[in-house]
C-alpha cells in the first residue's frame, strides 16, 4: 500500500482500492494508519471526477530520511535522501585509497553530521546509514575483504566503526548491488522483471534484482563483472574485462598514444591521476576529439560485450548504467550498449531490454545505499536486500 | 516433510521431529497422511537405540515416476525416473536436427510408451513428462524459438504436440535449466546456497538455482552462456565462447592440425560428424594422445574461463558440469575448472565452490526434466521452477 502511494502518488483512495482489490473500508483503515504514522499525507491537489472531489494521497517526503555513503578508491560520496529517495543533501570528497580506514570513517561521520545539520533534519527522522563499498565483503562481520582498489581496508570492521562514529544503525553492501537496489526501488529499473545495474567506478560491477528479489549468491558477493575472464592468447594469458574497459585502461592507452605522437585536446594530468585523466578524456570524447572518442568507444564496446553477456545470461528486461565513470560520457556508452543489444539479445522475440543511464550517475551507489535503509523502514525493501 | 524423508531417509519419526521442530503428534499425523497416499513406506530396516526399535521411513520409489525428454541436435534422450529421481529406464537415439518436428514428436511418444511398458509402470503412477530443449523458448506458448542448432523447430508448439501424442501433461524448459533443477533437487547441487549447472551439448548453457529459487529472468530464457562475448580484436570482431570451446570448435581444430600434418590416435569420421569426432577426441585425450589432450585442455581452459566468471558474478558455492559433451573427458574438464577456481574465485575468504561432475552426464537434462514433473507432484519443487 505504502509502495503504491510512493510510486503512483498523488493517488486517491478509490484508485488504491482498484489497484489492490481491497475494499474501500480496508483502504480507509490502512490509509488512516499511514496518516497517523506520518508516512503519507493528504495533498492539497484534488482530482475532480463527475463533480466529486477526491482527496489525493502522497508519501510525505519529509517523514523519513536515509543516509547513503559510497566509499570508493577515487571518491567518497555522502547523500541524504527523503522518503521518496530524492537527494536533499550531498557532499563529495576525494576517495578512501590513501588514508587510514579509521580516519576515513571519522571523516564520513563528520560529513554525515554536517549534512543532517545543514538540511535541518532532526535525528528522529533519520532511519539509518547505508554504506556501499566495492570489492569482496564479509556481510556477516560488516567488514571489507579483498579489493584491488581498497587494499588497506582488508579486514577492517567498517560497518560497526561507522555505526559507532555516527550513532546510527549502518547497513553494509556492495556498491553495484546497492546501486541496483536503488534503481529498482526508485529509479529506472522500477517495476521491471529482471533488472541489472552495470556499475563502473574504478572497477566494474553488476547488481541484479530478479523477480523482486536481489540476487545474492552464497555470501552476498555477487557482481564482480570486471573480473570476467576473456579470451586467452596462445600462451594462455588473457585480460579480464577491467583491464580492457575500465578508466585506468582507457587512460593508459591515451598516454601510450600521446607518447607515440598522437594528439588530443584532452588535458592529461602531470601527476597521472587516472580519475582526472579519464574525466578529461570523457569530456574530450563528448566534444568530438578523435583520439578520446576512439578510446572511449573502444571501452564502450568492451562494456557492451559484458552487457550483452549479462542480458543473455540473466534474460534481462532492464539494464541501467551507473557509477562515477559514466558521469561524463555515459550517453555514449548507453548508445553503444543499446545498439549491441538490438543486434545480439537472444530472447528479443520475447521482450526487449530497456537501457537507461542512472539519473544519479556518480552518486548512484550512495543513493542506493540510502534506499536500502529507507526501504527497510518503509517496508518496501526488495526481497533479499537485507541478508 | 516429504522432502526430508526423500533426502534423509531412511529416517525415524523421532529424527523428523528433531529436524522440523514439530511435535511427535504432528509428525505422526503428517506421516500417516503420506503413508495413506502411498508416497512413503515403513521400511524393514529398524534402528535400535537403547533396546527400543524405531520404524524407519523411506520414500516409496515406485509410488510415482516421471518421464524426462531431452531434445538435442545430436541426441534424443528419454528417461523414466522413480520418485527418488533414480533412472529406471532409458533410451537414446540420434538427434532432432534432420527430421521434421512432428516426426520427432511421434518418435518421442513411441519411446515414452515403450519405456513405460517395458518398465512395467501403470499409467496412473506417471505424473507427467518434462521436456528439455536448447535455445530460446516461448514458455507461455510452449514453443521453440531461435536456436542455432534446432533451426527447423522455430515456432513449433512442441509442448502441446507432445502432450497430445503421449496423453500426459508436458512441462517445457531449457536444457541447462532443467539439468540445474535436477542437480539441485537430487544431485550434486542438493542443499547448496548458490548452484550453477554448466551444461555442454552442442552449445554451452548455464542453469542457476540460488537461495532455493530457479533464476528465471524476464521470460525464462536465462543461460545462453555459450554466446558470451569475448575479447574483440582490433577490427572489432571477436568470437563467442561456443566458437572457442564447444565440441565443433575442438573438432575443427583437430581436423586443421591433421591436415597440417599432425598425428593423433583419435579416429576422425569420414563423414565429418562432429559429435562422433568429439567423442573420439575426448577418448583419445583421456588415453593420453598428445594432440587430443592439448585440444581438449584448450577447450577446458575456455570452459573454466566461463566457470570462473559465473562463480564470481553469481557468488556460487556449487558448480556441476553436465551434458553429453562432458561424458568422456568430463573429469579432465572438472580438474581444470577446479584448479582455476582455486586460484581465481574472489569470495574464497568466505566460502569455496564445490565442483562436481553430474552423475547423469549425458542424460542430465532428461533426468532434470523428469525431476521437474516429479518434484511438482511431490510438492518439493524449487521456487520458480514452474513459471
Amino acid at each position: 500500500m505504502l509502495d503504491l502511494v510512493r510510486t503512483r502518488g498523488p493517488i486517491s483512495r478509490v484508485e488504491l482500492a482498484g489497484l489492490t482489490g481491497l475494499t474501500q473500508a480496508a483502504i480507509s483503515h490502512a490509509v488512516r494508519a499511514l496518516l497517523d504514522e506520518g508516512l503519507i499525507r493528504e495533498s492539497g491537489a484534488k482530482e475532480w471526477t463527475g463533480g466529486k472531489p477526491r482527496v489525493m494521497l502522497t508519501i510525505d517526503p519529509a517523514a523519513r530520511c536515509g543516509v547513503g555513503v559510497q566509499l570508493g578508491e577515487d571518491w567518497l560520496v555522502v547523500v541524504v535522501t527523503d522518503a521518496r529517495g530524492d537527494v536533499v543533501a550531498r557532499t563529495r570528497v576525494r576517495g578512501a585509497r590513501d588514508d587510514a580506514p579509521p580516519d576515513v570513517v571519522a571523516a564520513v561521520a563528520h560529513h554525515v553530521r554536517t549534512l543532517l545539520r545543514v538540511a535541518g533534519l532532526p535525528p528522529e527522522r533519520v532511519v539509518g546509514v547505508g554504506l556501499a563499498v566495492p570489492g569482496t565483503l564479509d556481510l556477516d562481520a560488516g567488514a571489507v575483504l579483498g579489493s584491488g582498489t581498497l587494499g588497506r581496508w582488508h579486514g577492517f570492521p567498517v560497518r560497526d566503526a561507522l555505526a559507532e562514529a555516527v550513532g546510527l544503525p549502518v547497513v553494509l553492501d556492495n556498491d553495484a548491488t546497492a546501486a541496483a537496489i536503488g534503481e529498482y526501488w526508485g529509479g529506472a529499473g522500477a517495476g521491471t522483471a529482471a533488472h541489472c545495474t552495470l556499475y563502473m567506478g574504478a572497477g566494474i560491477g553488476a547488481g541484479v534484482v530478479v523477480g523482486g528479489a536481489v540476487l545474492r549468491g552464497a555470501s552476498g558477493n555477487t557482481g564482480p563483472l570486471g573480473l570476467m575472464r576473456l579470451r586467452r592468447d596462445a600462451a594462455g594469458a588473457g585480460p579480464v574485462l577491467e583491464e580492457l574497459a575500465a578508466p585506468r585502461a582507457v587512460v593508459a592507452r591515451a598516454r601510450a598514444a600521446v607518447a607515440a605522437g598522437a594528439t588530443t585536446s584532452a588535458r592529461l594530468s602531470a601527476t597521472g591521476d587516472p580519475y582526472a585523466d579519464f574525466g578529461a578524456l570523457a569530456t574530450a570524447a563528448v566534444q568530438g576529439d578523435a583520439l578520446a572518442l576512439a578510446l572511449v568507444e573502444e571501452s564502450a564496446e568492451h562494456v557492451a560485450d559484458a552487457a550483452v553477456t549479462l542480458a543473455n545470461l540473466l534474460d534481462l528486461d532492464s539494464l541501467v548504467l551507473a557509477g562515477p565513470s559514466f558521469s561524463t560520457a555515459g550517453s555514449l556508452y548507453a548508445q553503444v550498449v543499446e545498439r549491441r543489444l538490438d543486434a545480439e539479445f537472444q530472447a528479443a522475440e520475447r521482450h526487449g531490454v530497456a537501457v537507461a543511464l542512472s539519473r544519479h550517475l556518480a552518486d548512484a551507489a550512495a543513493v542506493g545505499a540510502a534506499a536500502l535503509v529507507l526501504a527497510e523502514e518503509l517496508g518496501t525493501l526488495p526481497r533479499g536486500a537485507r541478508r
